[in-house]
């Protein structure tokens, strides 16, 4: 079916699977080559994952970090995209076999990117949140209006408290974001909406296994986030790891036990994998092992970039962090590697420049590391506001989330704290073209 | 369980079911009098129904045209408000069966608002899409892409134009508004999306089984609405009744058959009715007939107000226009009588100021009627998108549904073609919180 309504073309065809950073930046460098570029994602859209946190808290809408995917690849001769979920890889046929039905490939690009890693707790798993799409975000913001409506109406004290406790595990920059977005929330929003509730028993928990937050960051901005988060309320416990969640409690390694029905789950990612790679391809973190030039040594004419892959090197024995940019500079390179490869030439081997980190606590708070230099605090979330808002796909999105910034920066507001479907874990769906 | 919850007071306590344009402002004159203001609605948030359309049809975020309604009432000392489906009203007991429990009142104000009317044809319920929800207009915007999509992949000739054909029935302001809508995208934006589509196979109908458009209008604003449309390229249909509807073919009294998987229900509304109005107090359009007060006659201290109420006189033998003009009008004199009527004094009759009508056809594209004074065009458009912009609740949404309109204007695009959510008639929900 889905062969049929694609080009005819003496081209060799490249797919790539994921309109996410790494699979646009290569599909951008392939434009009008002499190649025929098919895309697939399951959605229709690219989402700009970094501040999916700020629409589970109703700080931005939905459609301004959604970008249409075809949008972006308006007018390329070469380019072909479809809505597709992925379902396998057959390397000695050449195919991938689909939702839309099987498709033909002579080079096969996965930039997949990553799912959220449970490590196997099921039990965590069905009860808490995670957020690693849209439609999970807005599951998100509607699971904690919900929970506040449902807190209103309760008589039972210990059930109310854990209506209103949150606790978010994993101290990467996603549990740090969300925990500050939460802490605001808890200052600036919830006691105009909610009168009625002594917003005081709302108690917020950052749970981190490791000894630091932002482990990935300078020992600096480590510290600094923890002072941030707990200057605006935040309680953080460290080397602390979560031994069960069954909806109601969490029991943590540290003794405690939390009565909480808002859990949301920061604590890992895994390579987001198809079947026909098989696990010892895979390095840890689930992640697809890659030589230099992106391609997965023991298959023929396959390479994975981003997120899902792992360019294991002395330097970044798991390989590259999991960001944005590793993911831009991979797919620069690799088109560049396509292109020789397919007219013979050598490939160059890919080179990462890491451009530092940054991740925002909350208003005026930010931590930011370029090479040696660190700074934190007003001008750290400036920057940290500016770099991402220029990282926005498309000139409306930019514009739509500035206005919704500054309008926030001066109500102390968050606009959309709006329950446009009601969450429950019943209608939670098993499509995966729908998640 | 509710009644637990809610506060304690001597005051007497007016409920008032529904938040929209009428409950709004009758909660909003009532602000610190002394009474007890309680609100439900099954939503929490306030929906801008004129725009619904442009949610449809990727024009505006959904977020855009709701609004919190705790937010709106922020600060009232004598108000609630709680999320909640009514059930049921015991005239007798003076409560309030609802889903979050049993709920006293002293007066009641049924503010309802209207559902869609499939006037009983239940096959054409089951298969067409309508628009009073911001969910439902999500669900439009899915499917209309999602049947792009197919239409790309699909080889039979006939399933691909069902899938490319759209029949929008009801030739009131939302049909026309709607097929409009619909033109401008399959003008600027269809071809861009899916170049290999051949956009000509799009059919766009609009069927009206009265002889014209935009009934309730002047006959100059019919005529015109009907130009526009042809030269849009919209292939009008009056005098013409859908007989029946399968999912795929659509026939109608003409004789004719159209071949569509995109059928846009807009033919008809009824007031949306809660258990214990018996049949014998409704009025044509299942509108509950009140008096001049807004008092349902045969019922203690019930009043009904807005879309879900009809106020029958020789001026207006079906009651009011379902405008907002007309609910936020009648919520002003209610209020003052509510007042009255507890302070034992005699309550004023309520009287309709007709502002007038418009509607919009697309860009540079509307009709208006005020009075006597008629006017069509570039002119009218403005005066469309300044009222409209002006009615919009809050200035957040104010500000970002402008950016969008300006943006369209300038750029003939539409910002957000996304499936946020897969659409499936499987997945539609029979919970009515979630609709």
């Amino acid at each position: 079916m889905a062969e049929k309504s694609l080009p005819v073309s003496a081209q060799p065809r490249i797919v790539i699977v994921g309109g996410g950073f790494g699979g646009i930046e290569l599909a951008k460098r392939l434009k009008n080559k002499d190649v025929q570029v098919l895309m697939l994602d399951r959605h229709n859209y690219h989402t700009f994952q970094p501040l999916l946190y700020q629409v589970a808290t109703g700080g931005l809408e939905a459609d301004s970090i959604a970008f249409p995917l075809r949008k972006i690849f308006k007018g390329y001769k070469n380019f072909t995209f479809r809505v597709a979920e992925v379902q396998k890889v057959i390397p000695e046929r050449k195919i991938l076999e689909t939702s839309i039905g099987d498709i033909k490939y002579d080079y096969l690009v996965l930039a997949t990117g990553s799912d959220t890693n449970f490590f196997g707790q099921k039990e965590v798993e069905h009860y808490s949140m995670a957020m690693k799409t849209i439609p999970e975000a807005l599951n998100l913001r509607s699971m904690i209006l919900q929970n506040m409506e449902e807190a209103l109406i309760e008589q039972d004290a210990h059930i109310k408290d854990s209506l209103m406790n949150f606790v978010v595990v994993g101290g990467g920059p996603t549990g740090v974001e969300l925990s500050g977005a939460l802490a605001e929330l808890k200052m600036h929003v919830l006691p105009n909406d909610y009168p009625e509730l002594d917003i005081n028993n709302m108690d917020i928990y950052l749970i981190e296994g490791s000894p630091d937050l932002l482990g990935s960051m300078s020992a600096t901005a480590s510290r600094k986030a923890k002072d941030f988060l707990e200057e605006m309320g935040v309680t953080v416990l460290t080397n602390v790891r979560v031994l069960g969640y069954d909806g109601k409690q969490i029991s943590l390694s540290s003794g405690q036990s939390i009565p909480s029905k808002n859990v949301l789950w920061s604590a890992g990612v895994k390579g987001s994998i198809i079947d026909g790679i098989s696990p010892d391809m895979l390095v840890r973190g689930g992640r697809i092992r890659v030589d230099e030039f992106n391609k997965i040594p023991s298959l023929d004419c396959i390479y994975a970039l981003g997120d899902v892959a792992a360019m294991v090197s002395d330097e970044y024995p798991n390989g590259h962090p999991g960001v944005a940019p590793a993911a831009i500079q991979q797919g620069k390179t690799l088109a560049k590697n396509l292109l020789k490869i397919i007219n013979n030439q050598q490939p160059e081997p890919f080179k990462y420049n890491d451009k530092g980190s940054m991740a925002t606590v909350g208003r005026n708070k930010a931590v930011v590391d370029i090479g040696k230099i660190r700074f934190q605090g007003v001008f750290a979330w400036f920057v940290w506001m500016f770099v991402h808002l220029m990282s926005l796909v498309g000139f409306r999105n930019k514009v739509v989330t500035f206005v919704n910034w500054v309008w926030s920066y001066f109500s102390f507001d968050r606009g959309t704290r709006l329950i446009i479907r009601r969450f429950s874990r019943e209608s939670m769906t098993e499509d995966p073209l729908a998640k």
